[in-house]
């Protein structure tokens, strides 16, 4: 597929709102999710983003608009009809692409009058619909691949000279990972109770049990799975690729007085299964091509084992996917003055692309299915601001953030309060190229039940 | 519920194979699993064992035999019509009970000739059948609470003499878990594909990469969770049994070099995500009643905090199921000598309940959903013997198994070679009682490729 094709930057849509320089979602970029119009009774389906509409698949497949295009792109089209995407992504890269040309044809300048009713009897505006999670995640796998989040991490938790390393002698080596939750992944809009939990406080006799007081977000992506691997087989690394679907942003909440007590040796467990939220919408693959770089780690650290050596391979290597945070706490909402961004990265810092992510995660021959989710891990970049977790920006409490709340005021913040919500967005800019954007993923946290149940 | 009118030990079958005392299957048992005759192409639906065959629920409810009884009974068994148990098990404890009673009924020597008929109709011979994975299992769950486990592992890692304790904190104030694969599931009969991994040998300037040297198996418990919680609720442990619907074997296969290199500081992934297999029944927590006991830890060690006491109630006490591990070397196996029985012990010495578990796995608030599966942790008893993982039994090699295989000749096992199947077994026993069996839980291991794929 000519790639070019697809990023055409003369490439225009009829359809103005698409035409924005400051839209998430101009034609080269046609993002799925799975909506219904709000508080509707209706069945979810699948959607694309165009501009600040959606095109319902459902209405789109059941009609002519599709007439004259390739049979994969009918096909791939009804898949996307039904409540979950998982159909849709086991179809593979050509049917992707066969929906995505079709898409490109409708949604151009030069379609025909019929084409572009066709579509417009399709389309949904976004400030109307409501979104639900995209697949049946049969698997969630949340890796570890910021170096410098686990560098922030150890020096928070313990205090050593800067010249000491304090990560793990394995993260070089291997695309840490753990099973994160399935059950409690929630969409863009997820209200997070604030969870009970053990913690131990040092020299302490026995831990406490009492509300979080230590509640934090990670800024990560999610990466959904196309097509799985048998029980038994593996992925080599030129081949992971046409096993990635796309990419959404995921807020990987976490409890860090929960987790510091629980996770030796087993790893985080209630900490992060309270939740995790997700953006409604995954960006494809073949919408971030252009952003593509080679992926060369710092020779400071060991370079990769041969099965997961890609360095020569630009169109697999990193991506250059610009992040960001903001909080909008209480106080500024009552003033109407919106979330405040607290820190921003690049996800082309990891130290694992999410093609090693896979290509590792299937070496033992663990099988992957259709629409299963990985989050890349946290995505802290190399600089103090760059930090995608509180706990990191505030230093665990001992450099708490400003939060300016209007009228000369300012709140600090160390860990999440009760009220503030946390939105991440995402979005990739480069010249020549139209931006490609990721939405938002938005939570907002509750304050914890009075007690523990207990009867 | 009356239990003693469950295990009625004059309570007969006019099943003969039922009344078997060493069968594991008598009336009193009645266990839930999916089935289909072997090689058929048509549905998988859920059935009941009884002697040495299987109720089809799906023929049994769409007759007539369940006329006349409740009907939250006939609903219970077109929920087991499907070809996974999730609906029934979101259907509770009543639902089930009306079942089980039912079948009493219909399977007791006083059942009219017309209800025995639409029974036997209903009949399939158990050496007839295949199984599957019995619920799609949304989130699967693995606890570590053996404590003399969690003892002999410290150990075989570490040189300690032997007063130093060895066993993690906070084992003894949390039900310490990891999440664990749900796809590489499979129910008795699967085949292992023995896995290509990472290990680091002590000293070595970089991993190696090559197939599994020191394969395990886990001897457990499954737990299949009935009706769920909403996000952000917790059950207390005064109602976690009602959210209990049965027991199974599980063995968690483990790839030791792959887990030591890898488990730190996020716990095991790729050396458990290998494979899970299960016994294909599901033993009810109702037919377990008659073996509860009292739940008291040894003084010498913390007791549960208050959320996780339940020393003074017997009924959701400890259950004393015996459980034993079999090894079937290809050696044996060519000469018909089949399994040897290698370890075997109680799961009442296990540091933690299975309602434990539950309780603080829901906690923060996580949301757990009907067909979810927990697995017990390695269940190792307090002697040598009662190990329950090969690399406990030898030592890790340092006082390898010897295994019989005839003509005088002994073969070492520190391992699991090539060829070597795992079989577990599971029963409870008790005077004045039925037998109560689990059936087998059985899985082989295949080599490895002979290469990692490399494009």
């Amino acid at each position: 597929m000519p790639l070019d094709h697809t990023h055409d930057v003369q490439k225009c849509s009829w359809l103005d709102s698409a035409q924005d320089k400051n839209s998430d979602f101009p034609i080269q970029n046609l993002p799925f999710g799975i909506f219904r119009r709000r508080g509707s009774a209706t069945a979810f389906r699948g959607g694309v983003a165009i501009g600040d509409q959606v095109i319902d698949l459902a209405t789109l497949a059941a009609g002519s608009a599709l007439h004259g295009h390739p049979e994969l792109a009918r096909q791939a089209a009804q898949a996307c009809a039904q409540p979950v995407l998982n159909d849709f992504l086991a179809q593979g890269p050509p049917a992707w692409r066969a929906l995505r040309h079709a898409l490109f044809a409708l949604l151009a300048r030069g379609a025909s009058p019929a084409q572009a009713a066709a579509v417009q009897a399709a389309l949904v505006p976004q400030a109307d619909v409501e979104h639900a999670v995209p697949t049946r995640i049969g698997d969630y796998t949340d890796f570890y691949t910021s170096y410098y989040h686990a560098d922030n991490f150890g020096r928070i938790m313990r205090d050593v000279p800067p010249h000491e390393e304090v990560v793990s002698p394995n993260f070089h080596w291997i695309p840490l990972a753990y099973h994160g939750r399935a059950s409690s992944i929630g969409v863009s809009g997820q209200r997070v109770r604030r969870p009970w939990g053990q913690s131990h406080a040092a020299g302490a006799d026995a831990p406490r049990v009492e509300p979080c007081a230590w509640l934090d977000y990670e800024m990560e992506l999610g990466f959904y799975v196309g097509p799985g691997n048998e029980p038994g087989d593996s992925v080599p690394l030129a081949q992971a690729e046409n096993h990635l679907f796309g990419v959404c942003l995921l807020n990987d909440w976490s409890a860090r007085d929960i987790q510091f007590w629980e996770m030796a040796p087993l790893g985080p467990f209630l900490s992060k299964s309270l939740a995790t939220t997700i953006s409604p919408w995954i960006v494809t693959m073949d919408a971030l091509a252009p952003f593509r770089g080679e992926w060369r780690r710092e020779s400071r650290f060991p370079q990769p084992l041969p099965y997961l050596d890609n360095a020569q391979n630009q169109a697999t290597g990193s991506i250059d996917i610009q992040l960001e945070t903001l909080l909008e706490t209480p106080a500024r909402r009552a003033r109407a003055m919106g979330p405040v961004r607290i820190a921003g990265t690049s996800f082309r810092h990891q130290h694992w692309t999410a093609a090693q992510m896979l290509t590792h995660h299937t070496m033992n021959g663990c099988n992957l299915q259709p629409g299963d989710l990985f989050g890349s891990g946290t995505v802290s970049g190399p600089t103090a601001g760059e930090a995608a977790a509180i706990t990191e920006l505030s230093k665990a409490g001992r450099e708490p953030l400003r939060i300016d709340c209007g009228n000369g005021q300012f709140e600090e913040r160390s860990f999440l309060a009760d009220g503030d919500a946390v939105i991440l967005r995402a979005w990739c800019e480069q010249a020549g190229f139209a931006r490609i954007g990721f939405g938002q993923c938005r939570g907002e946290v509750l304050p914890a039940h009075s007690a523990m149940p207990t009867s």
